[in-house]
């Protein structure tokens, strides 16, 4: 499983299992001067943290970062910043009783059959905890590119078969983190809310789909052929658990489209060479051209649900049944927001860094 | 643009312009005593090739491939395969005219503004031929899977809005290379061809969907938490040119889908632990399930189009039109077909000799 | 500073300055299945630690191994292994003196003028305290190795210009941790001990050499061109700090031999083809042949010095003269010996995954 | 075997065996901009090329360089370059005879041990020939650094036992590319030559050392801990063929040294902030601090040699005599001389681009 580093010059090793003693990220190549402390990282992992809302898991983690290295008098010097997160609030009792039922939907039987062994409390390192390092180190990321003008945000477009009505930046900006389902069209988010009440009850789970924005991305972001800025977020979005689909701009829409309508057509605008429409998501040729980069990723419904489901047990090795107890968000959406963010800020910051747009050494 | 390298310990370097004089790819990290010759190249390489039918653009390139290094005695050695394609039948001439005016949807524009500078014939290492190299390497990854039983197939499920009707590994098999746009449903196909005829006088162009599935892949391969076996076939997938989007499994659809129904519920079929469906896509926590891989891309529509388009001219600075003469497929997906299969091999064994599937020593 | 990271498929990532509150290491690609407990990392800690004996830094680091992920039930689980190791006994008093004059020797003047900045508290991440995470992670992996029949020893064989005679395998084994030098020529051991006490009375410090031997690998480790084992030990035998050269086999000396001294003839010896004399040491076209690993590392002396040096006062910018209080080693060969063995470890792990020869999944 | 890809950024990758149709590099991550041909690459292959004086093999190989992508109208486009070296003058009917009884001080036994078959004509990739494409990339890297000032001057210092007194910097320049053996004391290296007509008349050979000298290196290239300049270097060295020992400023020296010896004084000169000795070899904590780079390798004695040594036949498994006839170099050390500036160059180039010295996109 060496799987766990992520990036090529600002790059972030993540660890950590849901009911292990800590979780946390290491950022390798974070460059010295950034002003940095904990306050930067609490406010994303605060973002991430289950208990939020009446539609989350009633779990609380109080996850609190602590920075133990590569800050000196506020700043950044160069050198890893080494960010651990105790685990709090955990309970392993009700994962004993499924040790040998895998969880279907779940990564327990793929682990199990690649490791030959696993930590069956609470998901482990398959758990959604494992987010915990991305946000973290992702908060930093966003840090440095706010210095470049740069925002990365993200909303829910879908949930549970709900749609929002096409939004704008403002709405974005203004409505997202104001509701729990981190919706920008406030009627649908009302619509989601209830919607999730009552699959819960159910006991069952829905998915939806996030849509996340990066505004003031210059142009010439991303290394062809295999290191394209496309590549880098479709790798980067389909590594979140529960992602199951990733598109850029038009995406699948393109498919039904001709050549006349997808391709945006190069205007001048001021002076500026821009584009009319945003078919291309801001990336042409694996390379940003200015315009806003848009991203959509499908994520798929919570897989632990309280309904009977069919499983093996794999002490005797016949078929069995599994209700799954345990504390669990009924959507995973309005919770995946904040890692997507941090995602894309990763994939922005590295290839920045590649490309000579973000300084290595120091800001 | 250090981005031509792929895998890291079946690692492919790519390399070649459109228009230069050849184009290639190195391959490190092939195991010793693999049978390999020319013939396993080209096989593939014909597949790509553009001529191959009336659907496709009328260039003919004869893409021999060379095999310059890495086999002795007809077997690999264990060193870097190195492998030649010159090209031929190259014509620049179309080219002079528009290299001030960048062509909409293409990367005409983010190269230059990356670079200072372009090669702007044909596209260069933005172009469709880029493939090539990917092609030929991808040819030996999949000879090394077939030592393991395991086999990846593409084929074109949607073109230009017709949709092919859900088909049979056997009709894939069987279908998908037997017509030019390579769709396994025969009927289907007649009618995709005929548009495609329609959507060439008009001077447009269409997209598609692709869907590749691996065979045989046993369970346990992918590295978690960021080198997932999704998040390598996603970004694999998506560095190709024209991909918009990748799904896995059930995909997009999952947002519209409860938890009781997108689990796949896992039982016992003949003693092994199978799941009654495949939502999944074969893969569970970045992990392969023993199921089948199933990807799907959506392709964009050939930016090359002979309808007027807008853009700007970057000498005066000023908007123009723009005609695409030159000689271009209407439709990529069938094309792509080849190349998407490259790309998941290319996954696949890379991943599989992490994982200590595949012997990277000797075969 | 994105080098914080080490190894293809066993991979470490360390962190952590020397003042700060914690240093520790991540190790990504250990396989599941191994018996491991925070016993097996202290261990290799105390043989680190300063304050050892009257020969080293009367500082008192007492260096406890905390275990935060990838153990579960006494044995690893294939997610990353994090350690973590609190700073304790931390006086940065003595530094705010010497803040703006560089120390001669030290990184204190190269840090600065890479970073513009620099945690100034007794070398940060340029101290020998760094190599905590290096020995942590190389403990994994001589228990790994250990597995496999390998064993990395290692020894002074010089110290302050007394040589040590040569010895035996099973001297090595049985005297090196015997005595605060580690040598193995107890009668040396005794006089470098004497020297080491007058040259700390003077004010001074020493320089030496230390040989790492590995037995029972295995031929056909290491990849050639770049990734040769003897590559890969090279590099990670300078990195450490304070070497300025390394050498294999008979090493410089092999400038002077001939070509019939220096190649080892081949032999049968119990029906297995081996070498009668080893210059190489043990490897041939980077690639191990089954005779032991030998290496020698060239230590500088202890930059941190009490007599007055020359320097330069970074505030006023003028020539000035400093003498170092705070408490350092007189000479660093003794206490490099666990992390160069730790280095040889890792390099040895990480190939051999590559090669096949260990297993990445599990155990 | 997939090692052999060199670099981060400014990233190489070469392939090719001796007695095979050709050799080559890719070069990926090269900018845009650099005026570049032919003829650059020509020149740094023409010095390595064998058959250039009375002292070197006989063997003619023309090694004349192809650009077959990435540069357009006389400059690089950002695209991979790649270089192709046709081998000429091939002979492999002298290796037959030898093909079962590995040569002592070669990799033939290793190859074979780690492969299980090998091409046995020549050496194949473990022949010095494989330097070829280490030359032709690093004809562009010092290129590339030649447009930041920089130099990289590598002169022979020993050879067959017969020192170099030592030389100037313009000794070095005027003097080293005069003489078949590339030493800087002209008087030395008559007596070279004179010493290796007679080793060669006795059928043996003999080792040598190479100095290497970095002029016009900015403070602050090199990323710790792991990716320090010096350890790049130490790689980089150490992964040329017959190479057995690296060392950088003072070297093993250092191990005699005290303290207030081997530190260098840091002084102000003309306002500039020096040192006024070069114990650290420009390198300080992994980062270079403005002082010339300085690094000695020391190369065995070339390993074909005709004098009658022990080998086995690996087909009769029984011990056998081996007599090489082929046409070898009696000595290495002044055709190392080009293939050593150019890894120091390429370890520069990259390490720079890391640290923003160097521009990634265009120069």
């Amino acid at each position: 499983m060496s799987g766990n580093t992520f990036g090529t010059l600002f790059r972030i090793t993540t660890w950590g299992e849901s009911h292990g003693p800590a979780t946390g990220a290491v950022i390798d190549g974070c460059p010295a001067g950034l002003l940095l402390d904990e306050a930067d990282i609490q406010k994303e992992l605060d973002r991430r943290r289950p208990g939020q809302s009446d539609i989350t898991t009633p779990r609380k983690e109080e996850d609190r970062a602590e920075i133990l290295s590569g800050v000196f008098e506020g700043k950044t010097t160069g050198a890893p910043v080494s960010i651990l997160v105790r685990n709090k609030d955990v309970d392993s009792s009700k994962y004993e009783a499924i040790r040998n039922t895998p969880r279907p939907g779940h990564a327990d039987l793929t682990y199990q059959l690649k490791y030959g062994f696993r930590d069956w409390r609470g998901g482990a390192r398959a758990s959604a905890r494992e987010t915990v390092g991305r946000v973290a180190a992702g908060a930093v990321a966003k840090k440095i590119l706010a210095l470049h003008g740069i925002e990365i945000i993200a909303h829910v477009t879908e949930l549970g078969g709900i749609h929002a009505k096409p939004v704008t930046l403002e709405e974005i900006r203004e409505n997202t983190e104001k509701n729990p389902v981190r919706c920008a069209d406030l009627e649908a988010a009302v619509e989601m809310q209830a919607m999730i009440h009552a699959i819960r009850s159910e006991g069952d789970s829905v998915g939806g789909l996030v849509e996340i924005i990066g505004l003031g991305i210059p142009a010439g972001v991303g290394e062809p052929v295999f290191d394209k800025l496309s590549a880098g977020l479709a790798r980067a979005l389909m590594s979140i658990g529960a992602v199951k689909g990733v598109e850029i701009g038009a995406g699948f829409k393109c498919a039904l489209m001709k050549g006349s309508q997808m391709n945006d057509p190069v205007v001048l605008k001021d002076g500026k060479i821009t584009t009319s429409t945003n078919n291309a998501g801001g990336i042409l040729g694996g390379i940003s051209n200015g315009e806003p980069i848009v991203c959509r990723i499908a994520v798929k419904p919570t897989p632990s649900i309280s309904k009977e489901q069919h499983t093996v047990d794999l002490g005797s090795m016949k078929n069995a049944k599994i209700r799954i107890a345990g504390r669990h968000d009924p959507s995973i959406p309005p919770r995946i927001v904040p890692v997507a963010e941090a995602m894309v800020a990763l994939v922005l910051v590295d290839l920045m860094m590649r490309g000579g747009f973000i300084r290595t050494s120091f800001i």
